[in-house]
């Protein structure tokens, strides 16, 4: 396997927790975003979508989307389990990260890649140059408040995002709370259910892996 | 299980296709979105997010994303598999299922979403009410541009989304094709393969169920 990983990214940030936290050692190689690398033709070839991260598998094909790295793990290197022991946890870790995908890391990535000078003329990753839509950014900030809110409201019920166990789930929306740094927002004041989730995350040793 | 259904919406649709080719029989609730019953009090009391699909699991679950539902149902009812039938084939799976997601289905829904006259004020589904924004209707017709270009390239190559056997990648892609009638796209004249595909999943008994 070839892991193609950037360390300033929030999406290969997760496929690679999801690789330490299944003690998997996998031929790396770095892709610099800062540096445009993705964009180049040696990256192009490997995924003309121009996105990181990308794993290629045993079997040669070129995994690109977050959810398929993981459940190809998952099914290649059962242990530990990280999407679920049974049809119910499986299902709670799918709705889960879906959740933390579409309302916490699109809404992040939204704000910031439409309000930051440095993602002028980049609002969405891939080959497109698109320009910034200031409405879109503002909208962002309404919904990662709605995130934060909903995330605090599970959390106060469920020790892990998914039930009793650490799950792709929790690596998913861990990283983009983390991320939200990047407009400025952190996890609001008071928000004590969440900040405990997330300190427990922190003090992984997949959450500084790099 | 209980499911809740809506016969005019994409989305719900990915599911009952998804439970009509496993062969499964629910016990299923309609929600009217065009009557505004996903924002009653009775059916925020299942989804607070006032979204469907959902379903309700025999384990007492209420999972209301795609994904989520399709990856339990899978788990609980393997055959037919659609959703892989070893790691590499999952991994496929989950991948064109998130670009169909993505790219796809989301570029339709934002194009409708921010420019359809009965969508002002519901820019995103859920329980907060969200302006319209031009720009990023205009923007979501590029991407849908692009996505039927992937589509056609795809499927010049392979004979399902996720290679020789047809799973829940090609539910979501035709789901999402078919949704594009309303922001006026059809199939680009000229994408026989894309056509060749669409036609068969057409045919399926699954394609017209409700």
């Amino acid at each position: 396997m070839i892991f193609y990983d950037c360390p300033t990214a929030p999406s290969p940030r997760r496929a690679r927790m999801f690789v330490v936290e299944k003690g998997l050692e996998i031929d790396t190689r770095q892709i610099s975003i800062a540096d445009g690398e993705q964009l180049s033709p040696d990256f192009l070839a490997v995924n003309p979508r121009a996105t990181v991260p990308v794993l290629i598998t045993d079997e040669g094909t070129a995994l690109t989307e977050n959810l398929a790295i993981a459940t190809y793990l998952e099914a290649r290197y059962p242990e530990p389990p990280l999407m679920g022991r049974n049809a119910d946890e499986k299902g709670r870790v799918a709705m889960w990260n879906a959740i933390c995908e579409g309302q916490g890391g699109m809404a992040v990535a939204e704000t910031f890649r439409n309000s930051h000078p440095a993602m002028k003329g980049r609002a969405l990753p891939g080959p497109l140059d698109l320009d910034q839509i200031p409405e879109l950014a503002a909208r962002g900030q309404k919904r990662v408040a709605a995130f934060f809110d909903l995330l605090e409201e599970r959390l106060g019920d469920s020790e892990w995002l998914a039930g009793d166990a650490f799950s792709l789930a929790d690596i998913t929306g861990f990283v983009f709370v983390d991320f939200a740094r990047v407009i400025r927002t952190r996890i609001p004041e008071g928000n004590a259910a969440t900040q405990a989730w997330f300190d427990r995350i922190a003090s992984r040793p997949s959450a500084t892996a790099c």
